[in-house]
């Protein structure tokens, strides 16, 4: 599957073999958790600072008890790290609220679980080709649809959809209609010289990519309808991972100049 | 926690203690996974052949691959009762899609983790408060709002807010406004003679308690504003756990006879 072999989970380092979690966690019963996926490149944990940032907003929003510091985390992905050598590839970092008894409500003094896994680069060609997913929409007026929970089967659906489809990937539409993402990127659009991406209010991930492109591009956030996006020259999909140029929306090409893409591969290329 | 020792993982009954599941199940790292809750009493698993039809759906919604059969399933959650010598409790039954690696897409090839667990019956009172939740709302555009995955986070989130504003659950609406349920049961409504419930169209967990009431009552099938819920002269919640009375909806007390109530806990006693 391409994972390196040592984890980090809850007190240090393991092999995946003898890694796992109890069946009480609630992570597993209850999709009560967080995560992160993070880019290693030359050997560093790219924009760690904003990943782990954006975990403790997470936390906060779902009331996690303290977990270990930023330092303590960073410690924890450092070591994942080099345990397994890793110069090019993936960290993942998921937090659980921990193990607890049935029911929803959590009790008072859970003590959060923490895993590291590491993974190969995925092998991905830059251009990919999208359907609107008709199956699910993603839900703007719920909270979670800005932090990244584990609760991915919404985008799982759109994703076998796209798939089924003949597609690559999908593009979600939120539940007023309006374009939120695709099944884990972020959107740009460029018309004419205009760059826009849907706003976090539309159901949008605050990604971290998408934040070094509204700090490094005049980004206008708008809300995007459907109609609004097939008038684009050119559509991007921006994550942790890279950034890709689509290349077919429901089956219609675009095959403007990619100078959008050119623009956001050098930020991305430029992030440490 | 409640929990009783044995537990069903894969292959068979283990020890609580060195049951566990992989990192990379996808129902922890996705929330690629459903369950059943499944009451116990004298005995005997209380509707087991809708919760099996139900948990069916749910895995054919999901495009999980085959899994073990009702027949192997049931063995599974008998084998469990008997080796806890469960009489009066709960057995909950989870089914991930199975361990893969990084990424949204699922492998082909995947077999479903199944885990069974049993737990004391929760203590509670029939009588409860509850809070309109104002932290999120429930997708009624997803099919995930109508089939028991293990993503329960918005509810988590509902139920939190209930409790922090001195409430026992949270009423959920979905996000036409319109009320879908409680943090995890039914919600059936009376006024006068008449008994309604919220059709699954409104984001709303074919329950199977729920199902047994409109096969024994003369239930009608209406979408409800919270301007209308607060007109009821009655407001019941179902789950397969038993039927509680609401007796404060938003610090407003419902006094009337309970009717309904007695109506629907004769239903449920009556449960094989």
């Amino acid at each position: 599957m391409g994972d390196f072999d040592v984890c980090f989970c809850n007190d240090g380092l393991v092999s995946r073999a003898s890694a796992h979690v109890e069946l009480t966690d609630r992570g597993l019963t209850l999709g009560d958790a967080v995560f992160e996926t993070m880019r290693v490149r030359g050997g560093r944990v790219v924009d760690i600072d904003r990943h782990l940032e954006r975990l403790a907003a997470a936390c906060d929003c779902l009331g996690f008890l303290a977990v270990a510091d930023s330092q303590a985390l960073s410690a924890a992905l450092e070591s994942t790290r080099t345990a397994n050598a890793v110069v090019e590839g993936v960290l993942r970092l998921t937090l659980t609220r921990g193990c607890g008894g049935r029911g929803l409500a959590p009790a008072q003094d859970l003590r959060p679980t923490v895993i590291v896994t590491a993974s190969l680069l995925p092998v991905r060609s830059p251009g990919f080709r999208a359907v609107t997913a008709s199956v699910t929409r993603r839900n703007e007026q719920s909270p979670l649809s800005r932090i990244k929970s584990t609760g991915y089967l919404d985008n799982i659906l759109a994703l076998r959809e796209a798939l089924s489809r003949g597609a690559d990937d999908a593009l979600l539409l939120n539940t007023g209609g309006r374009v939120a993402c695709f099944s884990a990127a972020n959107l740009f659009t460029r018309l004419g010289s205009v760059v826009m991406t849907p706003p976090l209010a539309d159901g949008v991930m605050p990604g971290t990519v998408r934040r070094r492109m509204m700090e490094q591009l005049p980004v206008r956030e708008a809300s995007l309808t459907p109609a609004e996006l097939v008038l684009a020259d050119e559509i991007i999909a921006t994550n942790s991972l890279g950034v890709r140029q689509l290349v077919a929306l429901d089956g219609k090409a675009l095959s403007s100049e990619p100078i959008l893409f050119g623009q956001a591969q050098a930020i991305y290329d430029a992030l440490t």
